[in-house]
């Protein structure tokens, strides 16, 4: 009987069919001990969680969220998971499980199933949640929807909590992502470290409960671009806030593919997503928790724009929408 | 400024936008008191519950799970909630909270995922759990994934406990879906009766905690097929059961079905799914709670089929698959 966490090579998800697939997919997941009954149930159970339960979900569509040709399988399980990783991390909480829905094409290979599922299971093992369930069926293009359970031990970090004289603070790496996607939207391949870091986001995950233990008012990650996450704070807060573009160095890179594609590299920094960097308030005063730095200020609303760069409007994109 | 859960009028999803279209979806959920922070933020919290939490998720693809000439939007959402939520009943559980992911072309009306909404949340509302989160965007074809967390606050029903010697129960309508189906399928449109139970299947939801609580020894809903989920409650417990057929009264509208369609009409009872209706195992000499009655009986594992009907190998399909 062959390893029941393995396919045949060369085999199609129509090969395989829905029990093996299933079987070998689920197979690829360890249970962590706050996991009571795992994949193979009706319902996967949790043991209760202290503090509050927190749940986000996103769905990834072939062609408008990832394309096959641009990353391996792994890659882009890894970034689905953290993707939705983040969305807890930007509550304050951490991720216990996941739950993993499939759509796949019948003529798909299946290993490439597999290799996504060894991806949402590394980035999951990150923070320590596993994947509890999920669902697999057939369909025309492939779509991944994931949803994430985790806890606040704390207070979570809304959007809606800045204040006036906040200092906003980022963590984490901020429009390498998207100059990676400008760099494999041109057909190229290189500069390689930014192409890994649309590849491989690397969320800041411990930043997510250091924040909301260390008194932020406010938090988001940014998944859509800086500017319009910002908004988001400024907008739900009902405040304005001003961003300090020297705040952000361009670091070497993001100038070599600013200065080849002919576009200001800060665009990468202030339009871009996916990164998945955590951007929150704090009071002014507080001593920022261990991997924040400063690079803004909130102030009261005004007439002009919630958001602004060094004191003016934005005029560059900010940000990315799904129709 | 118009109501912002409506739509204009023939306006498609590209037309009415991401944000306008997430603003109306999600301004039709109402939250219940289990909702700390509902949609709108980077994810949902709930309240810590009492016991342990339960999850599950299920895709939805146009065109396999469901057809848009053959239901509307509402009752596509209220099938597409009720067979999450019935995960939720075979573990013993109640739902607290619904996420929705959904795929949409950029033609489709957005009317049709308000109305899609509508019935999500209506389904959601007879257990009294809320839509607390989730993800539009576009794709070339519906998907709707849906995932339901709820709570055990007695110890979850697997479905691996049934012991030889336990009587077979079911509580709920079992192949009156699979006859309404069979019925579209063939361009047909009644009897109504039939037709409607597959639209909107009513799965006895008071009955999987009642199990959970009167001790239920194994449990799962008939989603695959009867034969096929019995099946499944066999394996995992290594046990054989034998389904009587004559616990089955063959309500005149499957007589009517059968007969039109030159069908066993002991088919759709023995292989139909998507009633969701609940099957559990109980020690004898139990007092069966409210709702369920004695389908069979558990014995030892022998060298036949893990399930009979009547004592004998069911030679019909026992259910279906997904590839």
């Amino acid at each position: 009987m062959p390893n029941p966490t393995t396919v045949p090579a060369g085999a199609t998800v129509a090969d395989v069919g829905e029990f093996g697939l299933v079987r070998a997919f689920v197979g690829r997941f360890e249970q962590g001990a706050q996991v009571y009954v795992g994949p193979g149930d009706d319902a996967a159970v949790l043991r209760a969680p202290r503090g509050h339960v927190v749940v986000s979900t996103d769905l990834l569509v072939e062609g408008r969220h990832f394309r096959r040709e641009w990353a391996d399988a792994k890659d882009i399980g890894r970034r689905a998971a953290a993707q939705n990783l983040s969305d807890i991390n930007a509550m304050g909480g951490r991720a216990t499980a996941l739950t993993v829905g499939l759509a796949l094409p019948r003529d798909l290979p299946a290993q490439w199933v597999l290799d996504l599922a060894d991806g949402i299971a590394e980035e999951g093992a990150l923070v320590g949640a596993s994947i509890v369930g999920g669902d697999l069926t057939a369909g025309s293009e492939v779509v991944i929807a994931v949803t994430v359970i985790g806890q606040c031990e704390v207070a979570p970090v809304l959007r809606s909590g800045a204040r006036a004289g906040d200092v906003l603070a980022i963590a984490g790496r901020q429009g390498w992502a998207a100059a990676g996607l400008a760099v494999l939207a041109r057909g190229f391949r290189s500069p390689r470290k930014l192409v890994e870091a649309h590849q491989r986001p690397q969320p800041p995950y411990d930043a997510g409960p250091a924040a909301a233990a260390g008194g932020a008012t406010s938090m988001i990650d940014v998944s859509d671009g800086l500017v319009a996450d910002v908004g988001h704070l400024a907008d739900d807060s009902g405040v304005s806030i001003d961003i300090d573009s020297s705040a952000f160095p361009l670091d070497e890179p993001l100038q070599a593919v600013g200065a080849a594609l002919g576009v200001d590299p800060m665009q990468f920094v202030l339009g871009g997503g996916e990164d998945h960097p955590l951007v929150a308030t704090f009071p002014a005063g507080v001593a920022l928790p261990v991997g924040f730095r400063p690079i803004g200020r909130v102030s009261q609303a005004g007439d002009g724009p919630a958001v602004t760069v060094d004191g003016t409007a934005y005029e560059g994109s900010p940000g990315h929408t799904h129709f």
